[in-house]
């Protein structure tokens, strides 16, 4: 089992948990919650799968993953009361997957030779669309354009990510250097309320 | 004609009447109830073909099809003053749609030589994408998260179906027992008006 | 370069900057905005090669197209002041990307040898489905729903290609003739209101 192997099951983890918190928040049924908690999880690797032509998609091949976020979606359940303050779980979790997500987005786009530009986009999306989906199902704002940086994040992450392994650096520097940059660009971003500026003159 | 052609067309007629008659409930133009028509016909097998890496998608590659779509609508466009009671009717064929597509995505998935979980989300899929979209599309909340059972009964479908074949049975015993398994639960949860228990206290 | 390089490189920038203009009518971050200008203009095309099966999708082997979308942005952004007549505008490049993308659908559709009927389905989609996923991650009603003829005129834009070059034209001819059917129809239908005839009876 590789460092690689070990955050691939962490992101998918994150991003089961931080759907089902969405999905209870919204008071789903049980099975409407699994739904969310899988596709939240899984979207953005599939939409990669299928733009790069790697299908089956990647659940469909490795079993393991849909068990894994089974026992994510009933770890949430059952632990509902104790993230009482959802929202700061959810902001947690999602915070963790969008790091790691972007990790395995670039990688998995760097190994198929794609241009660089292309490689950040698939990052990009790979971390960005599971919750995406997961707000439109739910019928909420999507996070990518909510006020506070969060897509961003997945491009800077992806960007050092590129820079750190043309410049020869380890495989665990490259990872630990990728997730802090996304995680921490997020969170100042939530903190201090900073968005992108804006074109449009305030009034 | 195998008996699997034949359930496969009256899948494809079922989910186009009821995508029409959605569609003439919102008093779209004619172009757009056959666009919704289409969509829910062919949505859920069309992810399917996509996620497991079958193109061209089905409907590419047997052009019949089309030409079934366009019969059902224009069935359902003159006999909409006889389909009065369009939610019952609606009701109906929605309800035989889903039953038909279990059996084919668990058809597939099973040739395809998934393992069994996988092949339990591909037809539940495959039923119940098309009308997801088809209520998207609309703007009316997906039927899979409205209050009665729906893409729940496809599961236990699909498991009846695996459970069956792997006991030896033939194909249309197999076949007749999943559908009605998939439409006997489905009609039960609306009649009674049946819900998955849920989390949540009540007060 | 030929002169389907040159219409695919105008169509990217039309849809480009009418995604851009939409967005920027929202008020979205300049983040959001260069998403919206993204999906807007290769939204259509990726659905395309994802459902024939022609993966990576196109942008990602010409990443040519990338940067055209990023200059298109920047023009949009830059320009917005005099690009005032918003809804003009928009219209304009819309239509113009309409025509060309109904071009660029069939050609592609028919090289990989389908039906005409799937021809024509291809068609449509890779045109209209760009200024659909437009139109719902902003949350406006989708252009194909609104009450002017739009996806109709693609159908009978790639009709026309189909029967010209059953005919023996030559190319430039068949292009010329493609887009001029679309915009024409396209732009009689906003300016005398057109729509299809309905169904239902007026009140």
């Amino acid at each position: 089992m590789t460092l690689f192997n070990v955050l691939d099951i962490l992101g998918i983890i994150s991003f089961a948990i931080s759907g089902s918190l969405v999905a209870m928040r919204k008071k789903l049924d049980p099975f409407g919650v699994f739904i969310i908690a899988f596709a939240t999880s899984v979207g953005g690797g599939t939409l990669r799968d299928v733009l790069i032509g790697a299908q089956p998609v990647f659940w469909m091949k490795n079993t393991d993953i849909i068990f894994i976020i089974m026992g994510s979606y009933f770890f949430a359940v059952f632990f509902r009361r104790k993230l009482k303050y959802l929202n700061k779980s959810l902001f947690l979790f999602d915070t963790i997957g969008l790091g790691l997500y972007t990790i395995m987005g670039t990688e998995i786009g760097l190994n198929a030779g794609f241009h660089p530009v292309v490689v950040i986009s698939i990052a990009t999306m790979s971390a960005s669309f599971g919750g995406v989906i997961r707000d439109i199902l739910c019928n909420e704002v999507p996070v990518i354009f909510r006020k506070e940086i969060y897509a961003t994040a997945c491009v800077f992450g992806a960007m050092i990510y590129l820079l750190l392994h043309n410049l020869g650096f380890n495989e665990t520097i490259v990872y630990v250097a990728t997730s802090s940059v996304v995680i921490t660009i997020r969170i100042i971003a939530v903190v201090f309320h900073l968005s992108l500026p804006t074109f449009y003159t305030k009034r």
